[in-house]
C-alpha cells in the first residue's frame, strides 16, 4: 500500500481495530508478517475437546474467524503448545482433553520470514495453514489461499525475468502499452550496451580475422554454446535451490558436480565441432582451435550458470535472475576472448 | 506408475479396495483424476447440520478419511447439489438443514482436466479442495496440498524446459552424472546442430563478408538482440496464458499488440546501432544496413516470440517450451539470413 492510500484507510477503520491494521502495516507485503491474518483460533490446552468444540463453533458463529482449518493449543501464558485440525477435534473420543489430541511439532514461520520460504514449508509439510509465531506466541496465520497466490506472483515475476522483463504487475491486457514498452525498453538497452563489447572484443583480433575469414563462421556457434550450458545450470540450480534440493552450504560440492558436466559436455560438442570444421574444409588446425574453443567455452557457461545463483542467493537477491539473458551477454563476451585468444595464438604462431 | 510395479501394488490389496485403485490408475497422473483423492465426506441435503455433524464425526473417528475440509451435499439420486466447508457446519444455527448452509454454486471439474486447470482453479477461486465431477456425481476431490506438490512438480519441469535440460525428475544430488549428462547432452547437441546453420548461412555470404569486414563485428549484436526481444514477448504470453490472462482466443489482438512493440523497441535499438556505427567509423551506408536490420530483427523475434506459445496451446503442447533456447536458435538464424541480405541489397549496389 502507498503510505497517502494507508492512512486513508486507517482513518475509516474504528480505533480498536486500528492497532491490529498498523502492526500488519508494518511488514513488508512479502513476508509472513505482510501475508497473515490475525483471524486464527486457539483455545487452552486443558480444556476437554467438547469445551473446545463449543468454543469453535461460538467463534464460527460470530463470524470473522477465516482461518480456522487449524486450531493452536496454548498454555496458561499464550505460548503455543500444539496444533490441530478440526477434522482431529470432531474425530477425538468423548472426554479427551486438548492436550491429548494436539500435535506437539508446531512447524512455523517467525513474521520476518519471505513468501518463497512460506510456500516452501506449507508445500513440504502439506500444510493448509502455517502460524506466524514469534517469542512462542501466534501472531497470525498464512492460509493456503494466500501461499498459492504468493507462490503465482512469486512464479510470474521470475518468468518475467528470465524473459528480461521488468515484473508488469498488471495483467498483460491491462498494463499500457508504453509501460509495457519502458518496462521491455530498459532491459534491451542495456543488453544491448553489454553486446556492443562482443564488436569491441573482435575488432581487438581483427588482424587475426582478417587472415582466417573462416572464423566468423564459428561465432554464433561458440557463443550459443556458451549460452546454453549456462542456461542449462542456472536453470537447474535455480530451481534446486527453489525447493529446497540444494542450499547453500553444498556450493562447492555443486561446482564440482557441474565442473565435471562442462568438462564431458564441453569435450562431446568440441568433438563434433571439430568434425563439422574439417568438413567444411577448414585446416585442422582452425578445428582444433574451434574444439579447444568450445571445451572451454561449454565449461566456462556451466560454471558461470552454476555460480551465479549461488552467488545471488549469498548476497539476498533472487536467484532467477541468473538465469536472464544478461548472464548470457556475459558469456557471449567470455565466449568471443577466448575463441579469439585461442585463435591468435594457435594460428599465427603454427 | 510403471506397469509391472502397478500390477505388484495391486496383488497387495485386497479385492475391495482393488476396484477402486484400478480406476484410478485409468486416469493419467496429471489429469484432476489422476490426482483426486476418493476419501471424501457427502451427505443428503435434506438431513439437519445436527444430524450431518454427527455424520461427519462419524466418517472422522473411522478413519481413512482426508479431505474432510469440505462436505458435499447431495440429493436422492447422489447428484452434488451444494457444498459447505466444516467452518460452516459447526457455525450454523440449531435446526438448519443442509440445504440452507451449503453453496450451490460448486466449482468442480472433470476427472480429464490437466493440473495446470486444476492450479488455475483453486487459485483463482481460493478453494482447499475441488471436487472431481463426472455426470454431476462427486467421483473425488484433490486437495490443496497435492494442487501446489503439483503446481511445483509444474514449476521445475518449465524452468529445466526453459533452460534447455529435459525435466530430471529427480532432486539435483540424487540424479545421477551421466543421467543429467544425457538430459542436457541432447539438448545441448540439438540446439549445437540448429546453431551450425548461422554458420551454414554466413558461408553463402561470404563474398558480401570479404568486401566489408566491419560487418562481422555486428553478428552477436544483431542476433543477441533477436533473442532477447523474443524471449521478452515468449515470457509474457507464456505466463499470461498461464494465468488465463490471455486465451487462445486473444491471438490477433495479441499479435498486433507485439508488432507494435517490434516496431517501437525495433526503432529504438536501430537508431542507437546507428550511432554506434558510425562512431566506429563505418560508413552511413553500413550504419543504416544495422539500423534496419535491428528494426526487422527485433520485430522477428517479437512476433515470433509472441507467435509460437499461442502456437503451442493451439497443438496441446506445453507454452514453457518457447521460452527455450530453441526458438533463439531459430531467432539467431533469421537474424543472420535478414542482416546479409540486407547487406547484399544496400551496400552491392551502393
Amino acid at each position: 500500500l502507498e503510505d497517502e492510500r494507508a492512512d486513508e484507510i486507517l482513518s475509516e477503520i474504528s480505533t480498536e481495530a486500528r492497532g491490529e491494521t498498523e502492526r500488519l502495516l508494518a511488514y513488508p507485503a512479502d513476508s509472513a508478517g505482510g501475508l497473515m491474518t490475525t483471524e486464527f483460533v486457539s483455545v487452552p490446552e486443558d480444556i476437554t475437546v467438547e469445551e473446545a468444540l463449543t468454543n469453535v463453533r461460538n467463534v464460527a458463529r460470530a463470524g470473522r474467524r477465516e482461518a480456522m482449518h487449524t486450531v493452536y493449543a496454548t498454555d496458561a501464558r499464550g505460548i503455543v503448545r500444539g496444533v490441530f485440525s478440526l477434522r482431529e477435534l470432531l474425530a477425538a473420543p468423548h472426554g479427551a482433553r486438548v492436550a491429548d489430541i494436539s500435535w506437539a511439532d508446531v512447524v512455523s514461520v517467525p513474521p520476518t520470514a519471505d513468501r518463497e520460504e512460506v510456500a516452501r514449508l506449507t508445500s513440504k509439510y502439506d500444510l493448509v495453514a502455517i502460524p506466524v509465531v514469534d517469542d512462542g506466541r501466534v501472531l497470525g496465520v498464512v492460509t493456503v489461499d494466500d501461499v498459492i497466490d504468493a507462490m503465482v506472483e512469486v512464479q510470474t515475476e521470475d518468468t518475467q525475468r528470465q524473459g528480461a522483463v521488468a515484473p508488469l504487475e498488471q495483467p498483460y491486457f491491462q498494463a499500457g502499452f508504453w509501460n509495457i514498452a519502458r518496462k521491455r525498453g530498459g532491459w534491451l538497452v542495456l543488453l544491448f550496451v553489454a553486446e556492443m563489447l562482443t564488436g569491441t572484443a573482435m575488432r581487438h583480433y581483427e588482424s587475426t580475422i582478417a587472415s582466417a575469414l573462416s572464423l566468423m563462421f564459428f561465432v554464433p556457434l561458440i557463443i550459443s554454446s556458451g549460452g546454453n550450458s549456462g542456461s542449462q545450470s542456472s536453470a537447474l540450480i535455480t530451481r534446486a535451490l527453489a525447493v529446497g534440493d540444494v542450499e547453500l552450504r553444498d556450493g562447492w560440492r555443486v561446482l564440482s558436480r557441474e565442473l565435471g558436466q562442462g568438462l564431458a559436455l564441453g569435450a562431446f560438442l568440441g568433438a563434433i565441432g571439430f568434425v563439422r570444421a574439417v568438413m567444411w574444409g577448414n585446416s585442422s588446425d582452425l578445428a582444433a582451435v574451434v574444439a579447444i574453443t568450445l571445451l572451454a567455452v561449454v565449461l566456462t557457461g556451466t560454471l558461470v550458470g552454476a555460480a551465479l545463483p549461488l552467488a545471488f542467493t549469498r548476497f539476498g537477491l533472487d536467484p532467477a535472475i541468473a538465469s536472464s539473458p544478461f548472464v548470457a551477454s556475459f558469456v557471449d563476451i567470455a565466449g568471443i576472448l577466448i575463441y579469439f585468444s585461442v585463435a591468435t595464438r594457435m594460428l599465427t604462431h603454427g
